[in-house]
């Protein structure tokens, strides 16, 4: 059931048969969610694996508190990212070596994009949409305008980046799925006719590593950058991770070039040589607390078969955009494409009143998020999120716009974090 | 008892007798140190305060677990990093705002000298000290690389760098505290010269920032960044800061530019406007679990009075050298000046075989460290540390020195970190 096969009117029963039926359900009892929360966030900040307190416990007691600085060498704190990142590579199809786990995905885009430049010096162009997320949009500006005016940040509207590059783009910034809509792009073909223009191409993988399959070697992707807090559920601003094809590493230049990326760091010499591969992406000391419940967050989502995970993410999307549907007929628009192919993890509504929307729905234990400027955005974590929440997000949602609740006047009170 | 008050032999009856007298003794109860353990390594890594690990779990189980995304705006992580930056801007001398806590030093450092060369665009060549630390160095490096050859950085022995830089300097680049060998610049002087040449300085508090009164706005100078996990004991790579006194904010232009550096972050806008004053150094989320243990760091350090903390690291520092000449008489050269004008928070020896006797000392629980070529670096954080543990520290190495322990083959194995 899902997708066209839904047709006739569902009922909770139909939906918890599903459950009893899912070959993910056992993840849900890994995860330590609160009793009587419906979960929809999870792309934004993943939820907690019920392993890392105790993990983070046992690194800050244990490891820093009595281990303190020998820990470097006894606790292996050195190769803690290398492990992460070798872990990570795994989930998004890059051979061993050509993922680093260090900074924010922004630090890192910026690494990525001076790398870009130094390798194509004849082609002053970096090509996006102007609805990619927005950071990846203000690094590509902060970088053109530290350079002195030389280069361009050109944003076209979605779809039309093969249009508007050419023989002056030094690189293409996409994101893999949409932040906002779910869009995604096919990212075989959009490297390919990247690539067959001479630039080189850098996908955001921020909304599809660990939410799906990803396998970068098989697109032949140059450069990509991803998130450790959101489908990989490595806590709040958990380290990012950046991908280079192993093709590109000899020719790698990046402009941050710290000391954890010296061919030898502990040798303190004057004169920067970078690490051999992507070691050299390492710049400063990595935040371990933060680094170690990432370790715990990736390592669970190794345990899992990505295309399980894939195949129940579209049959929820489809469940809860039909539930929505016969919950609130014809009240919101669906801006996620309805094709499984050309959509990533959420499903994304617009309506005029979105923000007070999603404000009721949170008062009443249904949390998802707004995009600005009008987009009701539920997350699909398929190893914490049962079918039958889905049912309940509806029916939710449903009795808010059929009480018209969210015209109470606190939903309107915008918040710091929306 | 110090400095040139050390005359006598003396005795563990006299250090405990100062134990006694010391005001700053109810710190050592804050901290959680492994019995029997005598650390003098709390300039690398700052020992773990014991209200940590309480604060910690809560943000893991209660913010992150139970709270979700929520958390952002209920549990003020929004605001967090600022709330840090605020109390390590007192400990500093900056006015508030005037501190951003963010990223690591060196990427810090890379925005820093980013910023400099911007403010300062007809002067080529950055300035610093060939045994400063190496990521300052390496960092600027790669900025010279990726800039394209047109800008220089300029290395010089220790105290030369008035000699070196003049009319094509942007920014001269110093450690307030050497971190090998302990010296310490006359941070209002040499700024004072600097500037006079019409270029900036930048200061790296590494070092300093915790361990002794520090006032960047006395000083005027421009810039500083500093490290979250050694003297303000914020934990295994916790996040560090950036300081841009505020006369330079209207015009300061960050290379880097991210989402939550924006004046809306939550505008989704496609193009960047920075957001006012240093918040616009912050690029990426925050590591929230790192960012809160730094957090219990900064305000034990707010705690105590930083002229307390200076005067006993003075007297520790010419106890120790003392004791140890006393138990090891001419075994050991000074690095660190004797002057205490003139040195930081550390006691800096060298010996031919000195990561041996480094080793011989940890596996004794004397733990300091190595670094290269030949020093024995003991640091000195007044806070934890007794004068008690000072004997001990000194009698241990006297008893090694003696029995020629260290000559063991195994301490001669180089372990991944030194």
């Amino acid at each position: 059931m899902g997708g066209s096969e839904i047709q006739a009117m569902l009922t909770r029963a139909d939906l918890e048969q599903l459950d009893r039926d899912d070959p993910l359900a056992p993840f849900r009892g890994r995860f330590a969610l609160p009793p009587g929360v419906v979960y929809l966030d999870g792309n934004s900040l993943g939820p907690l694996p019920r392993a890392t307190p105790e993990r983070v416990a046992e690194v800050v007691t244990r490891e820093w508190g009595e281990g303190l600085i020998r820990s470097w060498n006894d606790a292996g704190w050195i190769d803690l990212a290398a492990r992460v990142a070798d872990g990570i590579a795994r989930l998004v199809g890059g051979a061993p070596g050509s993922v680093a786990v260090a900074d924010s995905t922004s630090v890192n885009l910026f690494k990525l994009l001076g790398a870009a430049l130094t390798l194509r010096p004849g082609r002053q162009v970096i090509v996006s949409e102007r609805d990619n997320f927005p950071t990846d949009l203000y690094v590509a500006q902060g970088l053109a305008a530290f350079l002195g005016g030389k280069h361009t940040v050109r944003l076209v509207e979605p779809g039309g980046v093969m249009d508007a590059s050419g023989d002056d783009t030094a690189l293409v910034m996409l994101s893999h799925v949409n932040y906002r809509t779910g869009a995604m792009h096919d990212m075989a073909a959009v490297t390919r006719a990247v690539q067959g223009q001479g630039a080189l191409v850098l996908w955001d993988l921020a909304h599809s590593a660990g939410a799906m399959p990803v396998d970068l070697a098989a697109a032949d992707a140059d450069f990509a950058v991803g998130c450790g807090y959101k489908f990989l559920n490595g806590g709040p601003g958990a380290p990012a991770f950046l991908y280079v094809a192993p093709r590109l590493h000899p020719a790698l230049r990046l402009p941050i070039t710290g000391w954890l990326g010296h061919a030898q760091p502990f040798a303190f010499e004057a004169q920067y040589r970078p690490a051999p591969g992507l070691t050299q992406a390492i710049v400063g000391t990595p935040p371990i607390l933060s680094l170690a419940a990432l370790d715990i967050g990736v390592a669970l989502a190794l345990e899992a078969s990505l295309s399980d995970v894939r195949a129940k993410s579209i049959r929820q999307i489809a469940l809860l955009a039909a539930m929505i549907e016969q919950a609130a007929p014809g009240l919101f628009r669906r801006v996620t494409p309805d094709d499984p192919a050309r959509h990533g993890s959420q499903l994304c509504l617009s309506h005029p009143d979105a923000y007070a929307i999603m404000q009721a729905l949170i008062d009443r234990r249904v949390i998802g998020d707004f995009r600005a400027p009008d987009i009701l955005r539920f997350g699909i974590t398929p190893l914490t999120l049962s079918y039958a929440e889905l049912w309940d997000a509806a029916a939710t949602l449903g009795a808010i716009m059929a009480e018209g609740a969210w015209r109470d006047p606190r939903y309107a009170v915008r918040k710091a974090v929306t």
